[in-house]
């Protein structure tokens, strides 16, 4: 995947999180996934269409969620329930459409499908796809949330 | 969701497990979906695009994409590997194929997405669109398989 590709999804996910969630996020190095080793308990994924096909997915610690849940709603969860699902699907579409921004300003035009939300303690992700899958790890006191992006242009 | 949708993506789903899969399904009574409840262990999850945007997916227990491996390839698997992520994407690429093309010959033009195989022990998937969730469950003495498809036009 071309590297230009990283820095606007790693800038939208930063700023929506911050924004939306009222969450500070440490970026890790990115890289190339190896294995579908679990990554979250509650993910959204979202396909991308346009000059290049692929997908989006966010996949977030439930420790995570739970702060961002209380920071934009009020609301201290207990688990991954309807109102958890909606907001993880809104996060997802928004760092999509934030990075899809930059990216047409560059050149790239993208558009997005409607995210669909997985919630399964450990679950993994595959997306199958030619080109390598790239992961962008997050830390934050409250808990991890990982970026995965790949394209096929 | 158009009731004209359910039959492309029911006959998509018997034909392709059938043919590739080796496994005769009974198709239960569809229903739209109420709650996010797991349905399966292995999933495949396409976005569609076009002259409607939703996502389909394709929820296998062990059981079946045990039976479906063996079938299809010789395999007998004890866990879902990739080779298992890669099979249930195609899998779910074709279903998909098999009810756009009758979708297309009825004036309804889609495209599909790249597909994510989601992994995880009763792993629950939720789509985010205003339509309701059309669920097709269908059975069979190795095991079930859910699709769920919506669309939004």
């Amino acid at each position: 995947m071309d590297v230009r590709y990283i820095n606007p999804f790693l800038s939208g996910a930063m700023e929506v999180l911050n924004t939306m969630g009222g969450v500070s996020l440490q970026p890790g190095k990115p890289y190339i996934k190896k294995n579908a080793k679990a990554m979250g308990d509650v993910s959204g994924i979202i396909g991308i269409s346009g000059e290049a096909v692929g997908s989006l997915s966010v996949s977030f610690t439930f420790g995570l969620i739970k702060a961002v849940m209380k920071n934009m709603l009020g609301d201290d969860i207990t688990q991954v329930d309807d109102d958890v699902r909606d907001a993880v699907g809104e996060i997802t579409n928004m760092i999509s459409g934030s990075a899809r921004r930059v990216l047409s300003d560059e050149g790239l035009s993208l558009k997005a499908g409607i995210p669909s939300i997985v919630d399964g303690k450990d679950h993994t992700i595959k997306h199958l796809v030619s080109n390598p899958t790239l992961v962008i790890p997050f830390d934050s006191p409250d808990g991890k949330v990982v970026v995965e992006v790949c394209m096929d242009s």
